[in-house]
């Protein structure tokens, strides 16, 4: 059976193509063909180009029949490529959606650079679109996803922190940019002020679960559906809601032997073996599960104020899919 | 005798200190008071602040009367600082303004993520000023510089780079930010096209004239005035216009030499000292000084269009002066 986000991307194949046009054409720069084949590499390399896809069809929700979604939606994948640019060079990655990441083929230098490119080219998009809403929106989404990403450096190795700090963290370094993604689809409409609202909401709860399932997935995911090593998270002793929720419910024994594990420069593979039985015993995958699909009725909530039509059940059904990664 | 700088920033002593608060208050971040404590550290360093003078300059200059010059300045001084903090970690820079750089005190991460927060927030003060052609002008600056850098990364160990190579470096890194400032500073005017254009030579003009003053001072320069170390250019084995004029007039023993300093992961203060004499032999500091001097009689041409006025006579004057650095 075809999956809602397979049906969405159906019904918007010409605005997708419309947007992938504009994605390719925007990396293009005489002078420094490097940029275009960094970005490339990355943008090309098999994301699912979830974001821009919100955009869309938030715009296709009401009706819109301009052509600046298109913009905005490529200005929005390259946001997130930038941030995805940057996240590698901090994390000191090498494998992104199974290949090399740019860091590593390029350097460090090409990659801060080609991001902070396309964060420049994504406001030149966004100026396209001759909107000052969406302008807002989305420097204000910016400036949420660096703080998130602070936040994030500010829990590192901190096995203590708490539940609501790693909410801030991704409502910061994730929800944001899909709630924005949301909002300025609805913006550019010129939709009423609480459909917009419901769409921000709608935004920020399905990103919030996207990325709790995510860091699910880190422990539990195929490694080839993943395209990133499994345990990626762990080797670089990421705090995420599995471990938090772990550590909080481990005996003072168990305690004890995660902090070694996370004060280790690099924990190894039995160090893993170790961690995911604790996981399974704290049932901390469940947990973090149940988190997920609570945002993920929030999101379906926040559109009840929207008439009901396709769009919107696939919206509906989109947003279940993104939980049901984790099956 | 006071410096036309120095009357300029007397004159708008008023304007300065709102951009300043502008500044100040919108680095508070209540969640994350890193962010503050790191951008602080290199805004308030001593910098001179240069560029949001040009732009509340400029402004003055077409008697605006609103306050939006001031978020313009303060996003201008943001984007600048945003790439410092992001040329540190690609140098790995341990000293900036006499100070040691943030990458040091904190980490790279956080330069990083800071330098991507300042760019949203510019972003942020941007929208405030309500005006898509200045948006337009700042991200079309945005996109230039990270341009310049990344050309200038390509040059990196290039001994034989052209003096025109070198030139399209420094017209992305340095001078489109020069450019925008003046340009954006009339701009929000509503300054006639004519004068808009006059502006933005003006700016690209001083620019140029300011980064081959820098070059230059790097291996002239006084340390305590430039708060950077002399030699920081050689040290990191930067590719800059003395180098290359050097490299190209000198004989082919003196290249054999230079291209092995130039290749050692660290080339020493005896190496300095030898390049110095090449430097000195072949006039190349001479022939930067001579250059930049070029560009600062054709930014006082481009405001010959200009009404003779205190403003634009002071004008005139901070460009005589920024070549003068190096006398």
């Amino acid at each position: 059976m075809p999956t809602s986000i397979s049906k969405l991307s159906d019904l918007l194949s010409e605005k997708i193509r419309d947007t992938n046009q504009v994605i390719e054409e925007n990396l293009n720069s005489k002078e420094t063909p490097i940029i275009g084949d960094i970005a490339s590499h990355l943008i090309n390399s098999g994301g699912k180009r979830i974001r821009p896809l919100l955009t869309l069809t938030v715009s296709k929700l009401f009706d819109y029949n301009g052509n600046k979604d298109t913009f905005l939606a490529a200005a929005i994948e390259y946001i997130h490529s930038a941030t995805l640019l940057h996240d590698d060079v901090i994390d000191r990655s090498e494998k992104r959606r199974g290949l090399k990441t740019a860091n590593i083929i390029w350097t460090n230098k090409h990659s801060v650079l080609v991001g902070d490119f396309l964060f420049s080219r994504a406001f030149q998009l966004m100026v396209r679109t001759q909107s000052l809403k969406i302008m807002k929106t989305l420097s204000d989404a910016s400036a949420i996803i660096s703080q998130g990403e602070i936040l994030q450096v500010g829990i590192e190795k901190k096995l203590d922190a708490s539940k609501e700090d790693y909410l801030k963290v991704i409502k910061g370094k994730t929800s944001a940019l899909f709630s924005a993604a949301c909002q300025a689809g609805a913006e550019i409409t010129e939709a009423r002020k609480y459909h917009i609202d419901a769409l921000r909401e709608y935004g920020d709860c399905i990103g919030t679960s996207f990325q709790l399932i995510d860091d699910l997935l880190d422990y539990s995911g195929n490694e080839n559906k993943m395209g990133k090593n499994k345990g990626n998270d762990f080797f670089e002793k990421k705090i995420t809601l599995p471990v938090i929720h772990a550590y909080e419910k481990s005996s003072e024994s168990e305690k004890k032997f995660i902090k070694k594990i996370f004060q280790k420069p690099t924990p190894n593979h039995s160090d893993l073996s170790y961690f995911l039985e604790i996981l399974e015993k704290r049932k901390s995958l469940f947990f973090t599960k149940n988190q997920a699909s609570i945002w993920t009725e929030r999101s379906v909530t926040a559109l009840q104020i929207i008439e009901n039509s396709e769009i919107k059940a696939l919206m509906i059904g989109l947003a279940e899919e993104i939980l049901d990664r984790a099956s």
